[in-house]
């Protein structure tokens, strides 16, 4: 066993827990061992993260996860909690994220074991080397009496800090466009060619990107950004001949981040039009918003009220495995204020009374779903 | 004796020239070759291009008065020509441009001849590996009864071909400014940062880039361009935390180019300053427009006009040695008519009528300046 699941089996065990290895790797604890038919609360996070990064981005929901157990320890409710450290959730090695999550929901496809990483070994080769039995996946697939999951997460993002607010219940998932595009004008000498007879393509390029940033300014909570700016060939005394730059851009509601993004694409050609540049654009995702489970949500609210908090609701500008287990189980996250707003950095970092309100919100949320008799005998959606 | 060289001579020598290689490799042909004390004109440009570049940047220029000397022949004028081919205009090798014309007016100094190529080699070595004598470069300086230059060149632009004109007067050469900005925000998740909690590198540079593209435009004959555009980290999911740009800016007054350099850098503090970016730019390179002698302009374009052209003055936006000659003796320019406005690239053109008329432009100059008794007596400026 991996040490980090040996770590938390080690914690855990003392309290009466079940642990098992699935077949793609998540560590999954059942507490009580021996409440197998009771309705069952999922509640947990992944434990993988990115290259060079922080302390928390994942692991602090397991963590989180396995001190509600320990706290809960010796109280009866008529649930069982089941803890799950999700194996892969950046997609850092295969380059496909939520290979864990998708596990549950029973979306480990071909395409998915194919993956190769940068050395050339599938993802399906990788489980066998880890001593796991990919023909075994299906058996990682929820359990019949799941009646929801509840992820504890770094906010990873400036605004529970702006706001000094400690938790906040996540509503939605933002859907997310990203899209590449590639001004193309012509080379010219940056002495000789009068500015009216230019096809400048750092100059379209420029044009068009204060043009994505005041549509993203136009519809509150969408972010859209250009990350990259590749400008060809980059000399300071010759008129770009290409420019590629990148687009992504989230929003709660679909529509509405598809109507910006293709009104951007319009405004894109326009631009080119009127300056006699060509326009080549690709989109690389599309991928749709994902609503929280509007219970679980009201239900966090009254949690976080419970703990002396002030209730906030936000959208998740980044994905989660929650937006994987939405697709079968009712879904919610509580997040956690990030100082400076700073994730997937050796800086990030959490406040540790922040730890201790959201191990009290979820203490006040695992009693209060304890009378909802409804929740509790929900079953997984189709 | 360099291909180059005995190839020209072989075209100049059945003439009666008087051939020499000087101390930095100008090729310097006198003709006619007993006519030492009598005035003399300069008609010349460079042998050396760019690394990839096209058949007629600079040697057109000397070819086109290997040809007025070919025409000449026979004829007697009250002055002498000495045919120039210099021999670094465009400072491929040692970073350091105009070495063949900095020999002809004193400015071969020390920082010159120390520098060095991608080897290692400097030039000074490389000058006597040539077989060349630095010790002698005094003596390629001009000759105290020279009365002027005159520089047949490609446009390298594309002004002639849309007006649809063959030949130019240059009556000045602008004036250059070269900078570096570099904008520095915060890097951050493009999907966890709300749009007024970014500090975009990229779209503060954008801002910026449209304003340079303005203030060009409000300017007449003024050209400015952002060539070179680095943001970092670059990643498509990441708000940019720098974005590195230049700025070239040419103007034929210094005044309106120095004018619009500082208001351009005031506008790039605003952003940065209204944004919460931090700024750092620096100057690579700030020189002074060189006008063209009037006198011998105005005789330019009466021998375009006597050639059945339409007489035309244009700026030019990219330095040439008549801008370094001009710090001695009257100097001025004819452009040829570059189709495109391709230079620097195996593309480049000229059309064989557009050479036709620089020559016989060329013809009327050398007559008319014949009956000018002032010109001819001129002396070289202090």
């Amino acid at each position: 066993m991996h040490n980090v699941y040996r770590e938390i089996a080690s914690w855990l065990e003392p309290l009466g827990v079940n642990v098992r290895i699935d077949a793609v790797g998540n560590f999954r604890a059942l507490y009580p061992r021996d409440r197998k038919s009771d309705p069952r609360l999922l509640i947990g996070s992944h434990l993988d993260t990115v290259p060079n990064a922080g302390r928390y981005d994942g692991i602090l929901g397991v963590v989180i996860a396995a001190a509600l157990i320990e706290a809960w320890h010796g109280e009866k409710l008529p649930y069982a909690v089941e803890l799950i450290g999700f194996s892969d959730e950046e997609g850092a090695r295969f380059g496909v994220p939520f290979i864990g999550s998708r596990a549950l929901v029973g979306r480990v496809d071909d395409d998915l074991l194919n993956s190769q990483d940068a050395a050339g070994t599938s993802a399906e080769q990788a489980i066998e080397n880890f001593g796991l039995h990919p023909a075994d996946i299906p058996d990682a697939g929820l359990h019949a009496n799941v009646c929801g999951y509840l992820e504890f997460h770094v906010e990873q993002g400036p605004v529970l800090e702006q706001l000094a607010l400690p938790l906040a219940a996540v509503e939605a998932i933002a859907g997310q466009t990203r899209m590449k595009f590639a001004f193309r004008g012509r080379a010219n000498h940056a002495g000789t060619t009068p500015m009216h007879l230019r096809a400048d393509a750092v100059a379209a390029a420029a044009e068009w990107i204060t043009i994505v940033e005041k549509e993203a300014n136009a519809h509150p909570e969408m972010v859209a950004t250009v990350g990259s700016v590749i400008a060809s060939p980059g000399a300071a005394n010759v008129i770009a001949k290409e420019a590629r730059v990148s687009l992504d851009v989230r929003h709660r509601t679909d529509d509405v981040r598809v109507g910006a993004v293709e009104k951007l694409t319009e405004q894109a050609k326009q631009i080119c039009s009127r300056r006699r540049l060509s326009l080549n654009y690709s989109t690389l995702l599309n991928q749709p918003a994902v609503a929280m489970d509007p219970f679980l949500i009201e239900q966090i609210e009254i949690a976080i009220g419970a703990s002396g908090c002030k209730p906030y609701r936000m959208v998740s500008g980044a994905g989660h495995d929650a937006m994987i287990m939405a697709e079968k189980v009712p879904a919610a996250m509580i997040f956690l204020r990030t100082p400076g707003g700073i994730s997937h950095d050796p800086a990030e970092a959490v406040l540790a009374e922040d730890v201790a309100k959201a191990i009290e919100c979820g203490m006040h949320l695992l009693h209060q779903l304890a009378s909802e008799a409804d929740f509790l005998k929900g079953t997984p959606r189709a």
